[in-house]
């Protein structure tokens, strides 16, 4: 798995928006938080599961890596903006607004939003597929949803969620995403349509075990267990505010007790390959 | 013409993008810009290469034109941000960041990008006619293309370009999606690699002119002459500051004799659709 991601490291930085122009930073600017890294967790759903059964097409796919990277990373890149999250820090790095100016990060934004489907039409796949990973990406990473997940999370910021609205929140803005990097990976290996389906339906139990995790970790670690900023924010719409903290653990117990029971059902190949990447999460806040 | 903008416009309203959500006004905010109006250029150019040669694709064009017409409008809403133009009227209303937020404004322009490509994708075209319109549209909406053009408009505001560097900028800011309407449209037609070539690079003239007809008009009417916001300012990047007024005249001359001479070139149904559209447009400086 460690090959994988590096991998994928290499592909990204061999693979960086490059540019001829008299801007003097625009370019780099574009490539800055593409190489800040993390954890490239949605490449790595995609590659983990074209490696379980299509592993000749790993490097072909990568272009689609990259994609995926880039739609997420200029969500980063906007959710950061002063009228959002105004973040100072992203990936232990300088935001763009904050190291250049808002014009500059809402452009670097934009234009990873639209190169990501650059990439995907560009990449050595047939048309066919691509088309099948345009129509997932734009439709989980668009209007219904991550966009509408990221509207209702600023919109009704200081306002009290019910569970089924913080769990449709965090379904859009995060879980789609993670589970369409499944599907796509489905797609590429031409897996049938009930497991491209299944491994969605996971991706999305996976997103919302990982936010009801956060949300625990906020409550109970300190800053520097965690290794980032924790908000034990009483106001915050978070699970255990709304659950509890005991209700909190008892759902993210019972969330990754599906996501096991799940990966059980797949194929061996499968299994294997997305336990290897998945395992050390799903337990995470025990 | 007037038919096929009336269909496009139809067709608009019936597919403003749906929601099914508990945000108070995100699906409207959505739609405003959309239905505001405009010339829908872009789409129409598309639309009046198709009708040349291949009336009978217009219908499963549509989402294409509307895919245009997306990209173009989230362009102009995060043109209009605060921090870029923090311009208070599009098209006749209010921009999204005074009606609504500026949040609203971001994520519906990110939106709109977004599902650019999943309308293209959704098109009953085929799978290889689907991944070529978005390599063009991707490309020329993107990294090297509107997006390092309104990089360097808002970059360079305040200092002087030379004349190359003036043109690369509208080049990229405006002609080059101009152009790749025209292609997309050729794409769609099976017209020949030489036609899609041509009618690009006639589509880049075609944007250049605007933009010095641009100049020209707002050096010489009155805002009520020319229906919107003139600025005669001096330290402005404009083609009347770089060659003087007769200059940029001359250039506009030059510019729309060679667009004319291009249309004369071109198979007679192809002419006679785009002279139909784009008459009017190529002298509007005279």
């Amino acid at each position: 798995m460690k090959n994988l991601l590096n991998e994928f490291e290499d592909y990204l930085l061999n693979n960086l928006p490059s540019l001829k122009t008299f801007h003097p930073f625009f370019e780099d600017a574009l490539g800055d938080m593409l190489k800040a890294g993390g954890k490239r967790f949605r490449p790595m759903l995609l590659l983990s599961v074209i490696k379980s059964n299509k592993s000749l097409l790993i490097k072909n796919s990568m272009p689609v890596a990259l994609g995926l990277e880039m739609l997420h990373t200029y969500s980063l890149i906007h959710d950061d903006l002063p009228s959002m999250d105004n973040a100072d820090l992203r990936r232990g790095f300088e935001t763009l607004h904050k190291k250049y100016d808002e014009v500059t990060a809402i452009l670097v934004g934009d234009a990873l939003n639209t190169e990501a489907f650059n990439q995907i039409s560009n990449a050595s796949l047939s048309n066919d597929v691509k088309i099948e990973l345009i129509k997932c990406l734009s439709s989980n990473g668009g209007i219904n949803g991550m966009i509408i997940g990221q509207a209702i999370d600023c919109y009704f910021e200081n306002q009290k969620l019910e569970l089924s609205q913080l769990e449709y929140l965090h379904i859009h803005k995060t879980a789609k995403l993670i589970a369409a990097s499944l599907k796509m990976g489905a797609i590429i290996s031409e897996y049938d349509l009930e497991t491209q389906e299944k491994l969605f339906n996971f991706g999305i139990d996976l997103g919302l075990l990982f936010q009801i995790q956060d949300d625990i970790i906020d409550e109970t670690q300190s800053e520097e267990e965690a290794g980032k900023t924790t908000q034990n924010d009483e106001a915050k719409n978070s699970f255990v505010n709304l659950l509890g903290l005991n209700g909190a653990i008892k759902a993210a117990d019972e969330l990754s007790l599906k996501c096991e029971e799940t990966l059980n059902t797949l194929d061996k190949k499968l299994k294997l390959s997305l336990e290897e990447l998945l395992l050390k999460y799903i337990n995470r806040h025990k």
